[in-house]
């Protein structure tokens, strides 16, 4: 199979931007990701853009990723829009990879941007809605909280989990993210203040949750071999799979993440115990435990153990989410695939200042999205390895 | 490169249906598309979903793929929203096939699907708006008509086309249409009823417009080899090209179709001469004729005299839009795309019934969609061939 390198990643910062539209968010992280990269625009053959609420928020629908680059000097190449709910960026990052190995293209863009702040919080919110079949959910408000806080009850009821282990995944997401230049959460909380923050759906509360957010990402990835060499530690692509959660019998077990990641260590050659770091889709802070197990981090039912031992932290055995994930770097939904990405890139290069972690060779990426009957609509697992041994 | 063959196709017809959802017409479609392919929904390993205006319409985004699908039994495989605007069907058509070059799936369905029908003209037409930058266009009303306009308008000026060209043309359209099962407009025109019905944007009237529809298409693609061999005649695809219209003079020249169409012959092996069908994106009925410069069916300036020489008839040299194009069989926005692939498909294998064509081997299908500059946002050329001999 062709080789497959991420060759430069770049973020527009997450948070609130009122003066920046879709264009301006675009634009730097892709500007960003070119100089990461050492490329021109003109290098790019072939673009995969992801957004997922631009039509019911900006009204911009159809040609949302044509629009978007305007401004970026982009020239003839086939742009293709990708939407997948929060799995939308990572959808993109696959359609890339598989362009390339398709031998469709050498160098290949994927960018994701949201703009989630529209001056009216209502109208965000109900767009969120459209990440589940309408013809099912609509009204009844919105669907993931309450999935999340439905399985933790169950988790805190059956005494697998307390109400500890939420705050302290929490504290750990929030310490993160304080490290993080892009994040859009950068102060350390306390565990009393995730659980005296105000209540979303019991067990959760505010300080759990990712919130409304604007921000971009971008990934180039090539051929290996198609562009010089530089000094910087090569990134490739060990592990792609794909997965929505329709099942026959209704039942979410195994979770379509599990599959996924099965799937993704197979083509990795590779298991969990090699995975030095990951990145994993806490839309709420504490659904990273949860995926502890279904990533095979630890066996179910273990994840408050190895949280507790402290293997997940910035200094620990496999550091999860050092970015601050979806909760405390933020979520703008169609770019947090990608943002998960760069930060895996920019942790097994060593450039991740200040929340590096140490020399990691193996990363992986969880991002899933959207709701089908308890389940993620769409699921993408991704490893990348570090080429060059660090020294 | 991995061989890759279309397997099935299928529709539901195009049209005004208000009682239909869009599941209901995905469903139907994918139904057909099944049994063509006499597979069952459990072959199918991925899914590209192909939707323009269901955010803006129906208020259904992010996952609209998984939506329109909940009722057809798919399980778990991977499923990736795609939109482009009037070409969206054949960029979910291209993804398809990509994947199948890289080695993710063996048999792959791309459907596409719209709704805009919704009790609401002006809705629709506004939802239509944007396929263009809203940034740029929002507020002019819609761009499409107005720019055909423009070029037949500069046409008629310079004299190498009529009005009665433009007629002819439509009538055309018209005839083969009324041959199509599942085209929305089934009634033959004469040029006076052409000439003398509504007038749209100078020269163009009522009758060369495509109009507002429902429906849906469904292609399933299959590495070769992948399922056993029927008695029907095999269809392989030997071109796949794709583009975007961003240049860097605002140049129209070569036109973003022009220069796919080369990049598919080239891929394929073949040059205009050796096509022998073709379905061209003919939002309005004589833009086929620009269309025949563009793709090399004639010289540029010649498409008059091809046109008049009765080549592109039915019963001609090389039919063009032998379904009845966008303007007669309909224009369900990302649908489109891969009705035209039905349609050269059930050609290449003799299936097409009154419209069938004197024994085609090689076959076109031209896509395009948005508008940016003046140009094409997206523009994909597909070239499929059928394998067997005609006996």
């Amino acid at each position: 199979m062709t080789d497959v390198e991420v060759i430069g990643v770049g973020m527009h910062p997450f948070g609130r931007y009122p003066d920046a539209s879709l264009k301006d968010l675009a634009r730097v992280a892709v500007t960003r990701a070119l100089n990461d990269a050492g490329l021109e625009i003109k290098d790019i053959q072939a673009v995969y853009s992801a957004n997922a609420m631009g039509g019911l928020l900006q009204g911009q629908e159809q040609i949302r990723g044509q629009a978007a680059l305007r401004d970026v000097g982009i020239e003839g190449v086939p742009i293709v829009n990708i939407e997948n709910a929060c799995a939308s960026g990572s959808s993109a990052f696959r359609q890339a990879i598989l362009a390339i190995r398709a031998g469709a293209a050498d160098t290949v863009l994927a960018v994701g941007f949201e703009k989630m702040f529209v001056g009216d919080r209502d109208r965000s919110l109900a767009a969120l809605e459209s990440a589940a079949d309408l013809d099912v959910v609509a009204g009844l408000g919105l669907q993931f909280t309450a999935v999340y806080a439905m399985r933790l009850r169950n988790r805190l009821d059956e005494g697998s989990l307390t109400v500890g282990d939420l705050a302290a995944v929490t504290v750990k997401s929030h310490r993160n993210g304080a490290l993080n230049p892009n994040a859009q959460h950068r102060k350390p909380v306390t565990a009393e203040e995730v659980l005296e923050a105000r209540p979303i759906a019991e067990p959760l509360t505010l300080l759990m949750c990712s919130s409304i957010a604007d921000g971009a990402a971008a990934v180039i990835v090539t051929r290996a071999g198609t562009h010089g060499r530089t000094s910087r530690p090569r990134v490739r692509v060990r592990g792609s799979a794909a997965r929505s959660g329709f099942t026959s019998d209704g039942s979410a077990e195994p979770s379509t993440s599990t599959v996924c990641a099965q799937r993704a260590y197979e083509e990795a050659g590779a298991g969990p115990a090699d995975i030095d770091l990951a990145e994993v889709h806490d839309a709420m802070a504490p659904g990273e435990l949860l995926y502890y197990e279904q990533l095979g981090f630890c066996e179910p039912g273990g994840a408050a153990d190895l949280l507790r031992s402290g293997a997940t932290q910035l200094e620990g055995r496999i550091p999860v989410n050092s970015s601050g994930g979806l909760s405390s770097r933020g979520h703008p939904v169609a770019a947090t695939g990608l943002a998960q990405v760069a930060e895996i890139v920019w942790q097994l290069r060593g450039e991740a200042g200040e929340r590096q972690v140490r020399a990691p060779r193996l990363a992986l990426a969880q991002n899933s999205g959207g709701w089908l009957e308890g389940e993620s609509a769409a699921a993408n697992v991704h490893i990348l390895e570090r080429v060059e041994p660090w020294s």
